[in-house]
């Protein structure tokens, strides 16, 4: 019979939601090699956590996150905190030999990430750092496409993450904006994203050169800690980033992410250009894949433009949704992820990213920021 | 305290695992007003209907629709049979005093349309059609826009729903392409849904001109009834439907819907061109509409490429779900049209598109298919 | 060496201007197989025809356009003017053995199109009607595409000419909604365009149904013929039409044009659906032509969307334009045609679309009046 | 009664067809303050500048390009050879009191980009550097939309023009891609390019940090100079190169040229983002610009898709052309270019961009240049 694993899940807003709804999703949708139970959910404000364990669909709440990590009913934590708190909650569970998926960025700083990886070494159980956007099918075609050699030698890898809600200077001043919660704000936040997409696709990066920025420097303060007359306080974190770079395969590298491109919702744009094709994705049409085939015959080459929502395993994941080109959205992603590390955690194997490739993604992180510093390139 | 509905399913196939995911999902991001139960599933196939109802998450399942409908613990049928079941069970349900939510196209024909409406009005109790497309939120966005008219007098409706599945000759004979079960093939499988969306956006349809047509009249019979070697059967279906008319604003209409566009996956096209404004929409890209405002100053017109992603109540039916650019699917629609189906229940008021918008869009199919059949025009 | 041939060009405004540069450019990028000299143009105001002259390169002008058709000097009549004006000046110039380039539509009424066709099958010259956009490059590949099977059995052609100019009701009466001076209105003028492209692309029409259309029936007179206050007048021409039909390929066919489609500034959109593939063009983006290959590997199909800009000959006409990527315009489509009439008045070959193709076309416009005359099919 | 110039254009091959089509062509379609008459055409090898000279409209050929610089004859020279070429002619053409249209790169480095600016300020004729791209419509609307300040506070300039024709290693050594007669490469041919649209739609460089990079070292000989067995040569200059940097205005900059982007064919790709609004351009859709507007209503914000082709002075340059939808190609940004530079000559007023924007634009080029040497952040 089926192994159960039960999660405990630490958070409940954004995250909380997407993930919780993983949790639910995962099991109605694919055939796991295991049961999953939502046993706990935890956060600090009881009344919230009581509500959020209604609406998410969890058993049970707790205000005190070590009681999940150490308990022995719990054997996947699944951590969706703000940044500053990942190294701890992670390490303290996989000391207590719980499987652990925890969001990104892995943590706070390089050191942070090497103590978390460190932990997962020892601990021998199944880590992952959630970089959602590995498992849209699209990136997943993407990632077989380029496996397979169809686009030849690398040269360049482009991407862009925009999203535009700081270009409003009354965009009030958040965790994300600061230092001490977020680590490297918008930088380890998005930009974060798009270099584990690049390292996925396209392998390590060697060296970087690069900019972190901050536009805005002072910004209303979040709703929940104003007090009467509306305080301003200091963005302590880049809210824009950007560097070009070198990969270890010799492909050129421009990243850039920032919150400040007005119309653009959640743009990851990528691009990416061989020897014998190239590859363009854009998250805000998530369902289709462009690829241009440079063997195709001289007068009918053209970017593809591929619905990618075939099933009979044509294309990757959507097997178990629905018809062609009855697309899936954001959520998908987590479920998708939440799949693939449960029948890890059911194996016993490593599933991508784990917390390896979050640490190397950090390295590439601290690069960028020690670069532009120095205003200087550093290697990675 | 909140009421609680409990619901039958009848039917577990693919429209099954839409609404039983939109039933699940539905009270977990919107505040019903009332609480939902998935009470009792339904199929013939004990086997596979115990199957579905552990994949969906019923309590119950049971083999006898009749045991649904009769049940004085269900409070809702939900029926997602072929359509030449609809009518007998919806009536049955209704004369028991059930909300009913049932999948389109509503009947068979006219005359089970009628007799199912007729059953509706006497029952007093809610009726849908699960015209599930009126609720992407592209689409009530369009409905608002024309609402506030700003389109002004509407010139023409102009909507395909192509698909490319029975492009391939080897695609076998199916429920949908039999007379008898499914009532007109594709064009009262897709057409209705496109007459559903010319209705609630523009109004109704004058008179009209068409053909409905078999490209195809001889395939391989569905695997699951096929025995030995490979038998073919008689498509009795349409399997591809056009028609021009006239709506009762003065709008000129033209619509088709086909199996035999390759490349057309879910391809629901619709263009409404008024004098003050047009609008573009593409399930395809289904979290987008396109707009194009006539009182832009001259030098800046264009269509503008709507992100239907927006929350806080700007756009319908997202603030509960992601931020801007975290787009959804295909299933959401069904999610948004069983809340609104529960919200009315609860509140005893009727929910549209009702048994009798079913109705009247069976009088288009039908009037179409007249036309066809006489080759001259036909009043709707 | 080489031949010269002496146009005389009859009508100087909007295509008098497109013409002139087409017999202008031509030699300059094509080597076409005879000299060309734009000997002389007609208009019937002596001042604006002067000017015309030098603006736009003519050596000589003329109030007459019998003296066009009769003179000795000339070689290549080409007509420009009105379509009331077309039949008898066509058939002069046939008669005294010259080249005939007519603009479309071919004549007013099916009456008109056979005694030209008639005048041109008794001259033995070369005459061509002047559908351009058959040379826009992308459509040409399209030609080449469906030639070679690559689509396979035709289901669908569906086009759609929509421009937006008349929605707007202060938009004035011109001869093209003037039955007596166009004929058919937006019916011959873009209509025509359409089905010529369908019986380029895809053959012959069998039966059709359609319904032509008026949707704002007064309109101010256009500035040149208005005195004192601002006259309406009536529109005694189509400013719609759509229909539906069958081509003799077993096609379904599906058209409309339409001058009121606010957006749409000069959208010719045409989808073709084949057992094997699909394509789908839109002027607006000209340089473009989107193909679907049914026979590429399943999780990588989608429309390709090819820019129709690659020279050495891979793509039609480009050869002799600008590297790819650098795309033409509208004007090309013009001197396109006019190299491949010089180039068949040199050999003295024919060159389509002919004058049966005019012919032809207008059967078909003449077929869609009577059917929205009848409210039945007709066929072609 | 109208003056008339004179011009000389040295050089013939592709950039010699495009500026002969423009010295055609603006005449024709613009009521320009000048005549212009095709003088002298300059080549080295006499059979091919008598063709080209017949072929392009040239009245003279000659083969000695000082004949051109100093004749009396000419009033305006038009300088199209490789770019090593550049200065030698232009000085010498301002110093004979020439009107001086000189492609880009302005000059082979900053040295030569100096002189020859500071032979144009001793000559006081017309200057300007063929940055053709300027006078897109749809650059010229952007423009506009910036200047009136409808994005506020720029946040993001971000540019990449991309080819694709490098990406075959078999594509020959030329003079673009030696140092001798190019410069930098691609760097000086295309960055320079988007570099100029920078500074004209957002003003002067600060400081910028980048790479210039050779994917390809060594490649076959251009046909032209082979003997016998094909011989390779070593490509001594940048065929890629990006850079990030600062705008005066503090706008962050991220530009990149590549010919190794295979599908993009003249992908010049424009992205804006200011606190009010944001511009989108693609030269491969020349014909449109995209602006969001974030003074639009919260529920219908969203790129418009603006084609750039309405009349009436409503779009720049396009009031002469063809009707609105009716898209004009590549060649006419240089028949605009001539036209304004023609106006500017009888004029006797400057003209953009000028030899001293000519000059900051090399001062970018040579940062980056320098920046890629150093690694590290240069002032430009």
């Amino acid at each position: 019979m089926a192994k159960t694993f039960r999660v405990g899940l630490i958070g409940w807003r954004f995250m909380g939601r997407a993930h919780s709804n993983a949790w639910r999703q995962a099991p109605r949708f694919f055939n796991l090699k295991a049961n999953v139970e939502l046993h706990t959910i935890c956060g600090r404000k009881p009344a919230a956590v009581q509500a959020a364990r209604l609406q998410l669909g969890w058993q049970n709440a707790t205000g005190d996150w070590r009681e999940i990590v150490s308990s022995p009913l719990i054997d996947i934590v699944d951590i969706v905190t703000p940044t500053h708190c990942h190294a701890e909650m992670a390490i303290e569970a996989l000391k207590n030999g719980k499987h652990v998926l925890c969001e990104k960025p892995m943590g706070l700083n390089l050191k942070q990430c090497e103590q978390m990886f460190a932990a997962a070494q020892k601990a021998r159980t199944v880590h992952m750092v959630c970089h959602n956007y590995r498992r849209i099918p699209a990136i997943a075609l993407a990632k077989k496409i380029i496996s397979e050699g169809a686009l030849g030698r690398i040269y360049h890898f482009r991407a862009r993450y925009a999203q535009d809600r700081l270009a409003d200077p009354e965009f009030p001043l958040d965790w994300r904006l600061q230092k001490e919660t977020s680590g490297s704000g918008v930088h380890s936040d998005i930009n974060s994203h798009i270099i584990d997409l690049a390292r996925y696709l396209v392998g390590e990066f060697k060296e970087v050169c690069g900019l972190v920025n901050t536009f805005i420097t002072e910004r209303p303060i979040a709703g929940e800690f104003s007090k009467g007359a509306r305080k301003t306080g200091k963005v302590t974190a880049p809210d824009s980033a950007a560097f070009i770079g070198w990969m270890e395969s010799g492909a050129m590298a421009n990243l850039e992410a920032t919150r400040y491109a007005l119309g653009r919702k959640n743009h990851i744009e990528i691009e990416i250009n061989g020897a014998k094709g190239s590859i363009y994705f854009d998250f805000e049409d998530m369902n289709r894949l462009k690829f241009y085939n440079g063997a195709d015959p001289a007068d009918r080459r053209g970017f593809r433009d591929i619905l990618v929502t075939e099933r009979d395993g044509i294309h990757p994941y959507v097997a178990n949704w629905w018809p062609p080109g009855h697309g899936i959205g954001y959520e998908h992603t987590f479920i998708h992820a939440v799949a693939d590390f449960v029948n890890a955690c059911a194996d016993g194997k490593p599933v991508h990213p784990t917390f390896e490739d979050g640490l190397k993604n950090q390295r590439v992180l601290t690069a960028v920021e020690e670069s532009s510093k120095k205003g200087k390139w550093m290697k990675v």
